[in-house]
């Protein structure tokens, strides 16, 4: 059986590999795979990465796997939720339901070339006009004979972070497979005591849609729905659960301890298919798994990857490819902040590899060009482009001021070096000359009616990253398939320490939700596990952070971002305690910081910092909110996708007031 | 008593003055009021402008009417929907809660200096940690005698466009008040079954929080909702309604004929108190009203201003302030595209100039500066400005280029002395240059490493754009409390026909959701309606739309934006029809336009503009995500706030495919 087992995925491989690249499999591998599958009970796992909205790509790829897992004669064939439409695909649907009612088309087209395996293909499901409620459902349909056999519908609906399913899903009011009859007029009253599950050569299989499996109410503190549909499938011999579920960090540990929960808790095995590829801002890591009836994982398919992964859960045969590195850890852990990233690093950088070779890809992009300053940030962002893009379709600038080092301009050339890509360097001297020159001549007017001039002001500052951003912008507009990148990271995003049409101005975000001390960890990382070794010259990770943009007048140097802002260890520990632990001011005031152990900071100096921190952070909701796409990694983000805050709540006090403040003031 | 009627408002509107100047009203006319008031049966509507976040100055604000209402002996206040938090809140409260539970202070506080007047407080009710579901209610407080008296929870949570209740709030399982004991802590397991109805001096009063009355099912052709809040109180004497209802065009005949006919349906009178002022992209109306048992409109509110409205349902007793000219139209208006804007200009305006207002005080801003280019975008934005700020608040630039003709500059010129804004000019031709060479020179590098450089671009075009914006971003930068305006319209954001960094950016858009069609209208109407007559030089509503940023090498003259799209009134009809009919490729091609009513059009050109509207929508979705804060102005709009699409889905078929060609494709 091991034999059989470890020929079954060498095998498959080969055939992964072949459709990867567009190709047939050869004849006689399909034919010695379907003498090992055929036999029945063996089910496909196609975790694929489809485009939202764009039906035809989406059919085409999943009638490839239909064909390919009837060839081999599997019992059947397992997508992801809504594989023919993509998800997320948010308003779309309510704006132009065409695309639902072609989805529909699509969908019998794909039903209609299904014969022995029964092809689970999540699709939107219009509802008739006249039901109460949202217009749509998600659902999966089961294809089998050339028919649409059964339609499950989706029952709990997330719409917390990045989700957004209620929008314009209604929830099912039923678990459980209905009969084809109600597909598009199905509602309370129409209801069929028919049996809710699937029953293939006398397996009974329960199948459920993402968020209807994450709600058991053992395993979850607290609940966010009454319904439990896997309590409500239990009478199943296997659980199938169709999902779309994004990576965050964190997320893996929950993910595999909550299902492997369930499948020992009802003592069934769980068949988890889960969509890869990033739609905007949200990346899904793909690693569909089996865990088996005592809760063991038997099967988990490639991380960041499309695979197509053949299992058969009766006989506990799968195959484990490993997570990235690190993420096997308990769960315990995130609730404590630590500077240790290590753990989470591969995962970060497929995460966002993975997010920009796909917003490019689907955006039909190909190039992208950015400025290299010779700190970290920018530096980042090059090695992720040149791996998710590769070499010669990045262009990194050298954009020097005259407050631009020596070292910062030689830092950039060896880097672009290392890295193979495109380089040259650009002087913004002439543009920032001109612009000051005009903007001089402007102030004087203006002055003359406003007088609210600043004594100091960061025009300056400005204008080098405006300069920038025009050279980057003009590049891109001159050059086909070619976007800038905004190299903002989320502790300066944090502090609205970016400048608007500056260097928070871009076609593409990557670093936008890593925060900067990850980002020190992450450089290493990437000089320690890239093929090309210490691509990042080692000065670039020891210089102290800054934009070179203005002189520290204490120093006579160049500002160093910290002593603008704050300690980045600081600062990080802040931003992480306000996103996963939701403390108040007076929470971080009181709590013992990670930087508070290895520093003195003095009571004062902590307040100084917590009032910089929450002033800066009110006044940066609006560059949030014209923030570029980017790739949401961290457990929460300020993405746009995932956290809204109206610009206008600038003036909340994060301090609160006390009871008798409260009394005097209504007096 | 008519006659005390009309003394009544006479008085209330020299208090609502008092007030609205932060002044305390005389205490004589307080007292003639109260000599009319105090017997018994007069309700206030407090129609507020609360601040999302901001406590102190919101519950300043409810302790003030609170405590006049008592002076005055009213029987009780009335504040719109979520008073006390400012709605929309959005996830703030998700991130933050010390302001949940900071609210809950202040709510208290409130309750303390309640006597004889029962208050009804809308406020974030936060639920218990162990219960199932979201973390809050969205409830209204009835404070009395020193004391909250009783709890009413929102059951109905809208979830499309700009609502977003279902992400933080859960429905409540019940209708009408609970107990004050379930504060914080209520759940299904702990509805009472006290009475639901408010009860005072005999009076059944039956509360409700907005969309909880907006699903009526004999009103509304489809229900989004099964439960009906309002049959369940139907045992009421009178039904109060907190509402926080955006202005949206079409909205408001809608909102009255529903109200009216639910008022007459159960024979019963329905007080419905509405928010006022704006939260980022979300103007409210305020217009709070009383419908009569009969269902006949017997008060109204002002729209787009504060005011304490006094009424007396029990009696007919109110008065009915005109809404802005020419909303009364009937509702079947809606479902045909025409462009008569006639009846929703003052409204358009009213909207958009409290949406800057707002903006602008809320976020701590006071003077805009913007580019002045003698078109109608930058010259309807102008006007809007002055009257939101005032004259001596707004610097218009004209920045004029090579191609920038001299009735341009001219016209500009003239419309900054009409308004008496500030004004000056200030050529960008030296940054131009400037930019280009150092671009020139960077292009023939990068030239040398990518083979894809266009052989015509949009750069040149560009590179004036974006130094039009250095220019403002800078004036911003160097002068406190400064923001620069983004003049981009409607049609031209659907067209993707704006430039990043350049006329697209700004602090906030005013007129992102006007399509270009209205804006002339929009011209005439506020040439027509302000005090100051004719404002906008004629020759700016007479020329044709265009960006003077490039020649058409057909006619050697700077390109017309209608012969690089296509007709601005072909253009909007197509952006109705899909905001509002939903319209698909095929279903606008076999249309017939207004547009094709009063000119030839041939089919081949129809396609090509619709193939161009497509194609250039799709690649305009990136635009629409990084849109400054905007007013949402029409019934539908590509505001971030109201409408999500992935960027990743700019392959969308909007044309649809046949049967055929899938079975093709597919085999």
């Amino acid at each position: 059986m091991a034999e059989i087992n470890s020929r079954l995925y060498e095998l498959s491989e080969v055939v992964d590999k072949k459709f990867s690249h567009g190709e047939i499999p050869p004849d006689n591998i399909v034919e010695e795979i379907r003498s090992i599958t055929s036999v029945g009970g063996y089910i496909g796992m196609a975790q694929i990465d489809p485009t939202a909205g764009n039906l035809e790509f989406n059919a085409k790829k999943i009638a490839k796997y239909i064909k390919y897992s009837e060839r081999i004669g599997l019992d059947m064939v397992v997508f992801p939720e809504l594989a023919l439409m993509g998800y997320p695909i948010e308003d779309t649907i309510d704006r132009h339901p065409l695309i639902v009612r072609e989805n529909i088309k699509w969908l019998k087209g794909l039903a209609k070339i299904t014969k022995n395996t029964a092809a689970l293909v999540g699709f939107v499901e219009p509802r008739e006009k006249d039901a109460e409620g949202k217009r749509f459902y998600n659902s999966v349909a089961v294809l089998k004979d050339g028919k649409i056999q059964g339609i499950v519908r989706k029952s709990l609906l997330p719409n917390y972070s990045e989700f957004n399913d209620y929008r314009y899903i209604e929830p099912s009011p039923v678990v459980g497979m209905q009969p084809v009859d109600t597909l598009g007029c199905f509602g309370e009253s129409k209801i069929k005591d028919s049996d809710k599950y699937l029953n293939i050569k006398g397996t009974k299989y329960g199948i459920s849609i993402c968020e209807d499996c994450w709600n058991n109410k053992e395993f979850f503190e607290k609940n966010l729905y009454e319904k439990d549909p896997i309590e409500e499938l239990c009478g199943a011999d296997i659980f199938i659960n169709c999902s779309a579920s994004p990576t965050r960090a964190k997320k893996e540990q929950l993910k595999h301890n909550m299902l492997s929960f369930i499948s020992s808790k009802y003592g069934k095995p769980m068949v988890y298919v889960n969509q890869v590829g990033a739609i905007d801002n949200i990346s899904f890591d793909g690693s569909s798994r089996v865990f088996n009836s005592k809760g063991e994982l038997i099967a988990r398919a490639k991380s960041f990857e499309e695979q197509f992964l053949i299992v058969n859960p009766h006989q506990n045969i799968g195959k484990i490819y490993p997570l990235t590195k690190g993420l096997e850890k308990s769960l315990t852990e995130q609730k404590v902040f630590t500077l240790e990233y290590e753990s989470d690093l591969e995962r970060t950088y497929k995460t966002i590899v993975q997010g920009i070779r796909d917003y490019f890809s689907k955006c039909g992009f190909k190039r992208a060009v950015l400025g290299l300053s010779g700190g970290l940030d920018s530096t980042v962002c090059a090695v992720l482009l040149t791996d998710a893009l590769g070499k010669e379709n990045v262009f990194g600038i050298s954009m020097p001021s005259k407050l631009t080092s020596k070292e910062s301009k030689s830092d950039a050339e060896e880097l672009a070096k290392n890295l193979g890509i495109n380089f040259t360097e650009a002087s913004i001297k002439p543009m920032v000359d001109t612009t000051t020159s005009c903007l001089d001549d402007l102030f004087k007017v203006v002055e003359t009616k406003w007088d609210c001039r600043y004594k100091t002001s960061f025009t300056p500052d400005n204008i080098q990253a405006r300069s920038r951003a025009m050279f980057l912008w003009g590049i891109s507009n001159e050059f086909a398939s070619c976007i800038p990148i905004a190299t903002s990271d989320k502790s300066e995003l944090y502090m609205g320490y970016a400048t608007i049409n500056g260097d928070m101005s871009g076609g593409f975000a990557p670093i936008a939700d890593v925060p900067k001390t990850k980002l020190f960890a992450f450089a290493r990382w990437l000089n320690y596990n890239r093929e090309e070794k210490n691509s990042i010259p080692e000065s670039i990770i020891l210089k102290k952070p800054g934009a070179e943009l203005a002189i520290d007048p204490k120093t006579g140097k160049t500002l160093n971002a910290e002593d603008a802002l704050m300690p980045y260890e600081f600062l990080d520990e802040i931003i992480w305690r306000i996103e996963n632990k939701n403390e108040s001011y007076y929470d971080l005031l009181n709590a013992e910081f990670v930087y508070e152990k290895k520093n003195s900071v003095s009571r004062e100096q902590k307040i100084e910092w917590l009032d910089k921190f929450y002033r800066r952070m009110s006044t940066a909701l609006y560059k949030w909110s014209i923030l570029p796409p980017s790739v949401i990694v961290e457990s929460r983000s300020i993405n746009k996708s995932d956290y809204r805050q109206p610009i206008t709540s600038a003036r909340i006090n994060y301090k609160g007031v006390n009871e008798e403040e409260i009394k005097n003031i209504l007096l």
